[in-house]
């Protein structure tokens, strides 16, 4: 490594955790071009926030995000906040000539990730890069997925399924947190997860999605308040609140060629606990991930004779898939937080590489329109409503 | 048996090779209350006919329906000529007293399906039962489903997903048959699959769809003109004609409950030969049942100890499960055409107990206005349209 | 057609039941070159085997299964009585000069197996055929899975895996059958579906065994007596009486390539309702076969890109699949009962063609010698023994 | 945490790697008892052992393993080299009072493995802790599995099948490596991957084999020499050598319970890339643990009603599953290396709480008795042979 990249990071949740692990971890198994240095993570309160620095491994902690983002010995900040404060942060980091990488989804309204957007763009020409984290694109089986897509090995997609369902919210009584807060959150199921299920069925195909029909709707209105965080619920307390956000979001999307996809997202699936699935299906092929399942691709190859006809497994841990050859060997398993360290990876040789790291804040923004557009029609008695790109 | 039950088929295309498998089987594995007599069958051409009458078992061949209808030694009319022809071969039936099985999709528009609903109910007053062969519903496995729906261990119904897919039409020189030719079909894949989708999805869940908005679309708009018949599909000829029904179909409904649906249907999703699937989920548990294993069902009870969730995968082979008493010991697998077996016991034990059987006209024409309203909302830019019952 | 077949069946149990069906359904689909007529039924109770004739569709029923072979209006003697009394009515009816169709195992002996074998050469030269009813070989996956091996889609065989898994006796107050019975079943699990899991190996990698090491065990000694049967078990009765056949089967085999086999045969395998599974593993590929699936099967070219390897989910149910031609479109599945029409297209085209029909009772042979030979093991300390074809 | 534990490496291979993921990675998510410092590794040449100080993140590196155990800033010494040198250098790491982790198989030789338990009960009697590496047990669904056998959940076991399929070595032309010399890996796939089969059965079941009955079998006699090391495997050299290890094996073992338990390894099941996969069934259930799936468990409550029965499919991802608390929200997945981190609370907590680590020296021992037993009993015709233990 020829010299070091140093790491402020705003935020310590449950996505601060998986960032860290992230940078931890990267420099071990990947030539990074830079060397991470996990320098200052940033909070709201002075206790938590050193305790997050000592347990995930930061040199030091600050409750002042605007000092840290000031600090000379920090080239990048990692923001990883809830949605509403995505857009001052990273503007003000990109404006003090920081690069960023920021959580999805990128804003929680579409003039915020515009405005992200532009100040990006500003810092592009400064040679200051910029990155939002759809960390699933990363997972070896998907980046595999849009590889097949891109090499003509399912021929022109035809039709798109999207669905990424949950069900930790079934239960009525368990607890408000910020997620189901709009004005934290921006949106419910949609902003949450099925922001992924449009980046990802978007990345796999190589195309955007052009107009939407859809429904979004929440289920249970009224929850307890939140007591004390759990993990990425709580325990409830006496006082009730509104739920403001959607449990659940049915849509409709026309890509760019043309073909229709159907996307679901909910919190409220019974019995599937992270259940990230996009097929895609084309004229000579057709492919399905699943992130339950996330070391492995179904592949069936259309120009098979008939008889040999049928949806394989790949066990996605060659040497010569994606990201796989510094890790372990054949057969042996990925987990969930190794997209972080490949995250790490594309933004470190983006960097070194004077080069635009993808998804980009405007794929971020593409997404937020999506997004927006979906509760626009849904507003609209699911009429069709343009993205506007 | 007390009697005997004198049946008239008409049409012997694919259905009429499955009914007459179920007239001659189920007998032999059920004591039917009425001892079922293949007496003749009708088609339009005089060899072919007589060559099916020789095949599938018929006593009898004749091309000419309305003398068959006429004949007394006849009791039972099963109808299983292409859609366009249901209305006038049914009513005419009834109302000659006897007994109509018509396959489905009921009629090729609501107007025929009401009319034919009335006819019905006009007989039901003489004691004259009319079904419709939805029998999908008769597969073991998903009968249960509708039993744990029913007894409650899925508790209130919140999340719906069903999709009929297949891909014989991926080529695009496959030629035209009657399903492709709206005068004779009435649809596409929303009429010939996606109304399995939906009797489906209402029959497990017990509950109806209300109002819809969706799309279908064309893919492939000009075809071969099929030469030579061969299965479901055959030899293409030198000219060519113009699709007139839809490829795709996706849409969503609302159920009376309140709940949501998602339906698709597509004879144009690769890899996917007959993939009815039907996912549903409620607030103690989650279902699932798909075709392509048509043995199994899929159950999650979200009641047991958090670390023991999972969906099983029962094997619906057992004595106590339905239909399957007279079969094969546990774990012997059933196939397709089995369900047409349990059409004769339900139909023949509903005209021996001089009961309504089901599904009726009346649900025959429900399914059909859930498919004219998709079509309505996909001509509405997809607003939401009211199934009008 | 150009001339009937004269069938007389020997037995009306579960196999009977499977056998008629096979007589009645198989001329349906398939253009025979005999026609089947299904012409008595031989029990050794007149009320029960009247009642099966009428059932199952024999025109005429007898006690008298010497009477029956004598006639000259039979054709084909289709034996499907418990194994100590194949011997016996085979080689009669083999000397009166009828056709034979004896269920496996082929005999409780080798002893038994071996004059049956004997009787079979001479009558061969007589032109009476003679074929044994492991009508698994039949189910269209795993006839598909044969010709692959024939046609070097996997390369040099390497290993193999055969297990044949049920549960039904794990209750030990299930009841005494006559399965459990030494003198009428010649063994347990090992005779009962051992057999099928060796000779379905033997058919797919199609390889002999020449050597095994084995242990045959038995779990549960003693047994409530039969009360009533009811379809494989029945009711208890009060009295006990000790199970003299094996619980469950282990053992290793040679194949006359070299390659070794590992075999497990279980009735006491909780979950596992009618587990046979073949796995056969090559030098360019491998597959497997699992009954509890069975319109499917598992392949996997190791010929395949690196990145593109994985076991692909067949489902075999296209038109050039054996024997699916005649049946229902693809994707339409088959069931258990299936593959006796297939053993009646089968055994009638061989008499009709002067030729062998497979599997032979020297085929039957080799299977019972390759059973004895694993209880010779089981009880020489699990020594290799040779199974002296 | 009250101190910290000062730990030294000796090797650094693949094993190496996975190692110094626990000890960096624990201490983020767990709250050990004592902080380990990954103080120095040892290797033998200069170059190859600093890089992997760096790459890995050890503070320092040494060529002189006696040395390194000599300090006084060494509290652990972690041995990951191949097994012909576990003995001596556990041995005398024991005596200088250091507790040790070495990974698995214990030693190339029962005799070995015998003096290293001798010494490990003398170091025990110091409070020197020593614990042999076998990290499968640790991942989180197989030691649920564990749980619910010890819970009763599946009753009494009866049966046991366990196999560990790789097809790494089908290429008759992949290098020779360490691990196929004898000398170095005291056995080929027995040792190396049956090893763990035979661990985890044990592991499971909570009992132990007594006797053995099996065949060991080299398929490829002679390989290339291995050139340069890649990974698991390398690049030939013009030269060949000879195979001395097994490729296959197969055997039966008796539980101390009287159940029997069918095992296989092999590294040359095409398709089969790191399948370690143990069922086991008993009179109350059943369950299934398979490496490649290794965030789920199969579980078969065999108390369910009868028409509920099933194999479920429990994402072992929930927080109160062994070892999950720490780590992702429910349905993230974990992977191959996560074991190691659960090795590291499992050997620290021991090491800080005074109590005896498992698996022990002494279950190494046995383990290796297994082994041998099934290479006496290969050797003796596949008679049964006690473990001896």
């Amino acid at each position: 490594m020829t010299g070091t990249l140093r790491v402020a990071m705003i935020g310590h949740g449950f996505m601060g955790a998986a960032h860290s692990q992230g940078w931890r971890v990267a420099p071990r198994f990947f030539d990074l071009p830079l060397d991470p240095v996990m320098q200052v993570v940033t909070g709201r309160d002075d206790a938590t926030t050193a305790a997050a620095a000592a347990k995930w491994g930061w040199a030091e902690s600050s409750t002042d995000w605007r000092e840290t983002i000031a600090r000379d010995d920090v080239d990048v900040v990692d923001i990883v906040t809830p949605g509403d404060t995505h857009a001052e942060i990273a503007i003000a980091a990109l404006e003090a000539g920081k690069h960023v990488l920021c959580e999805k989804p990128l804003a929680n309204s579409v003039a915020e990730a515009e405005a992200m957007t532009d100040a990006a763009a500003r810092a592009e020409a400064r040679g200051i890069r910029a990155m939002v984290g759809f960390t699933y694109r990363r997972v070896p089986a998907a980046t595999f997925a849009r590889s097949l897509v891109a090499d003509g090995r399912i021929g022109e997609v035809r039709q798109v399924r999207a669905e990424y369902l949950q069900d930790w919210l079934m239960d009525p009584e368990a607890p408000m947190t910020w997620r189901l807060d709009r004005a934290k959150a921006g949106s419910g199921s949609l902003g949450d997860i099925g922001a992924h299920a449009v980046d990802l069925a978007e990345f796999i195909t190589g195309q955007t999605i052009d107009s939407v029909s859809g429904i979004v709707e929440t289920l249970v209105d009224e929850r307890p308040l939140l007591g004390e965080s759990v993990g990425l619920s709580g325990t409830a307390s006496a006082e009730r609140g509104r739920v403001t956000v959607d449990d659940v979001a049915f849509f409709t999307g026309r890509l760019n060629s043309g073909a229709l996809a159907s996307f679901e997202a909910s919190r409220y699936r019974t019995g599937r606990k992270n259940a990230l699935r996009v097929e895609v299906s084309g004229t000579r092929g057709a492919l399905a991930f699943d992130l339950e399942r996330l070391n492995e691709l179904e592949f069936y190859d259309a120009t098979a004779p008939e008889t040999e006809l049928g949806f394989r497994r790949i066990l996605v841990t060659e040497h010569d898939h994606p990201y796989l050859a510094p890790w372990w060997p054949t057969g042996h398993m990925l987990g969930y937080e190794h997209g972080f360290s490949h995250q790490v990876l594309d933004f470190t040789t983006a960097i070194a590489g004077a080069s635009s790291p993808r998804p980009s804040f405007a794929d971020g923004l593409h997404v937020q329109r999506v997004l927006d557009a979906v509760e626009r029609s849904s507003a609209a008695d699911s009429r069709w409503v343009q993205t506007n790109d």
